[in-house]
């Protein structure tokens, strides 16, 4: 009997490998240790939870506890935290109801996620202050919101977190102020995309602050201010913080389990570790960024999923690369969306030895003749030489998936010339003749032929 | 000086190239001979006109005479028609108010475009029987119906004009009638993708008849009935017959100009017929298929925009391929779309050389917790032994633009298992952590493994 593949986290990476895993071998033992209680959740339906879009925080649990392990067979343990791992016995410490015990393993899974970043900030400890990243913290927000009844909120940090949290507490009748310490909100979509954002929270009577460090919060048990570094306190009933994510790697490092450049996990391309057997996947492991070929870490939903399932396919004797990360991402912000691929940052493109080009243009989703038609502004990235697709950015009030286009383009290498050429489905009711991506292209084309 | 750069009819080949041609070197005459008087309109629109959407039937017109005469330098003549080509003198002989002369050219374009096929049914001269393809048949429908206010509404073809004119006319208060020679309505799309059409026509109230074959029609001055080959007379106080184009080809053929295996105008990448300085583009001219390598005619508004812009810039010293086409459509019925790309028809793929295997999918176009989740229907097909995607058709309430990706796939030679890791765009608003086209690759790849 082959000893049991093991999976350290329950959520979208764990999950993926052991029913993948169960599927191709239904033999072999799988056991999956969660240390919390929640397994398998849309981390990126919280908001809307919060928002009131979502009834239930049950309904974001793609796959409840039940059916994994009696219709999948997975040995799902809650309640089950490793504290340690073994390479050379092949064993992990596990901590569960107050006891310690060693589980061995044939094949391990790293799938710890990642963390909220807390910052130092004063008082970030008190009542009332938020990072939103697991399924309890939802849960305590949205209590909060109902309990409190929130005049004013505050979010720290103009990430995705930032903006969809944005919606929804305005959604649930707070006056909500963002404090961003950069120049621009949605740093990987690029100023172009953010400026657009920006606008239109503005619009929705969000209280924008760019260029804003937050130093802490103040209050008696709960917060009831922010202290800005440059303009004093600001009154807030409400605080989330969204300052970004880091991966949970301690454990990999304490086994001697190597960290990338990125500060996450390393991984090859089947998701191996430089340890014998195991295996690192989701929000804690690196991925090959598509466009650099150089290690990434791109904590989303798909790139989890993605990887657990190709490692439960491997060790299951059927080897599956965890496939490539363009670094994509969609959100929604209020009526826009706004979604991004690849290098679009000028900076990390000349690092990775391209000399970057852009375009901004905007372009209407449909026809001018027929009804509804918006405008789409949409950023373009190629490599002067070589006339590589590298990134591209798109804001608008509707077509932002339109970006799959250009992920599909930058996975397979076209130049600029090549996407522009593509053969796009076109009606009046869906595209203009030229849509958007192919009609950036078209001047994208223009400027690298000056 | 260079002899002037003449043009064979001003719609969206012919004028593309015009203006493309007066952009890269406005020195030169660039004359434009359009035997109608409606230049570069959306001739996909006109269905929109007839339902009421499009206003004015000038609405469709993308640049008017006028803007193309004064803004672009266009000698753009109406009611000018070539009747001869001599390519050895290098002439075109025109007629035009009664008079007949010859007009020199150095680079010739033919983008004559394609006509309706008239079945020869009996009584199709008939007051009330229409075909759909100039703007002046679209107004002509249009009076008809606003004058003669019709009951009942008989279509002779279940393709692109068929489907868009029942929406149309229903949306008018007729009763329609569609009869399909063929089991299936949408041949391209492919019998899956028709299927849900189909059943959502009848649930709108069209009266969809397959496999019902027309002989002709009856009434006096005016159509009174449509005679059935096996079912006799059915009332219609309107038909419209949309049983599909066939490419303007006489005037070539006329001149030695070589026709392809499809029966269209044979051209290379640089769309150069076999006469020298002779080039065709658009609706009259073949392009080649981005999945076989094969000459093809789809003659839709992309090809025939991006062939005539190619040619204007090839004529002005910047040889520019026209691009193949991968045979993307999209429509829209009622409340559905569907749309398509590539080889579905498998007897097709196999006289290209593949050994097709396909599988259709129902997948949702957001997860299941995050409200308006629609079903969308893909049927995604792939070589066996190359595993490389060939072709795919969606349909749903929403979202199948995404046919856009597996035409970016398929014209860059993705396999299934490589369309299945790309890096598509996911937030609940939005789609699935696994977007629809990977779900469908994700199910043809087991189904290649097996």
């Amino acid at each position: 009997m082959t000893a049991p593949f093991v999976i350290v986290g329950g959520d979208a990476a764990g999950m993926s490998a052991a029913s993948k895993a169960k599927r191709e071998g239904p033999d072999r033992d799988v056991i999956v240790l969660e240390k919390g209680e929640w397994v398998s959740y849309a981390a990126c339906g919280m908001p809307y939870y919060v928002k009131g879009t979502v009834e239930d925080l049950e309904d974001l649990v793609a796959v409840t506890p039940e059916e994994f392990r009696q219709e999948r067979d997975v040995d799902l343990r809650t309640g089950h935290e490793v504290v340690a791992i073994d390479p050379q016995a092949k064993t992990v410490t596990v901590e569960a109801n107050g006891e310690r015990f060693d589980q061995p393993y044939g094949d391990l899974l790293l799938a710890t996620g990642a963390r909220a970043i807390e910052p130092p900030f004063d008082g970030i400890d008190l009542e009332g202050v938020f990072t939103l990243r697991s399924m309890d913290e939802a849960d305590a927000i949205e209590d909060y919101v109902t309990a409190v009844d929130p005049e004013t909120a505050t979010i720290v940090g103009g990430g995705y977190v930032g903006v969809e949290m944005a919606e929804a507490l305005v959604e649930r009748g707070v006056d909500v102020s963002i404090f961003e310490m950069l120049p621009h909100i949605l740093q990987p979509f690029g100023e172009e995309t953010a400026r657009v954002v920006e606008d239109h929270l503005r619009e929705q009577g969000v209280d924008l602050h760019l260029e804003t460090a937050v130093e802490g919060f103040a209050g008696g048990d709960a917060v009831e201010s922010v202290e800005l570094a440059d303009e004093g306190a600001v009154p807030a009933d409400l605080v989330i913080v969204g300052v970004g994510v880091a991966p949970n790697v301690e454990l990999a490092e304490e086994a001697g389990i190597e960290l990338g450049p990125t500060g996450a996990i390393a991984t090859d391309e089947y998701g191996r570790t430089n340890v014998a057997d195991v295996y690192a996947a989701g929000d804690c492991a690196e991925a090959t960024n598509a466009v650099t070929g150089e290690p990434d870490h791109v904590p989303l939903a798909l790139t989890a999923n993605r990887a657990g399932r190709a490692i439960g396919s491997t060790i299951s004797d059927d080897p599956t690369p965890t496939g490539e990360t363009a670094g994509t991402a969609i959100v929604k912000a209020f009526d826009l969306g706004a979604a991004r691929t690849g290098v679009i940052d000028p900076e990390r493109a000349r690092e990775a030895g391209f000399d970057p080009v852009h375009v901004t243009i905007e372009a209407p989703t449909r026809p001018h003749y027929y009804p509804g038609a918006t405008d789409l502004t949409v950023t373009l990235v190629a490599d002067r030489e070589s006339e590589r697709v590298l990134g591209a950015s798109l804001v608008g009030h509707e077509g932002t998936k339109r970006i799959d286009t250009v992920v599909t383009a930058l996975t397979t290498g076209l130049t600029v010339s090549e996407l522009q050429n593509l053969d796009l489905a076109y009606a009046p009711p869906f595209s203009p003749v030229w849509d958007p991506i192919l009609t950036a292209a078209k001047v994208l084309v223009g400027k690298l032929d000056l």
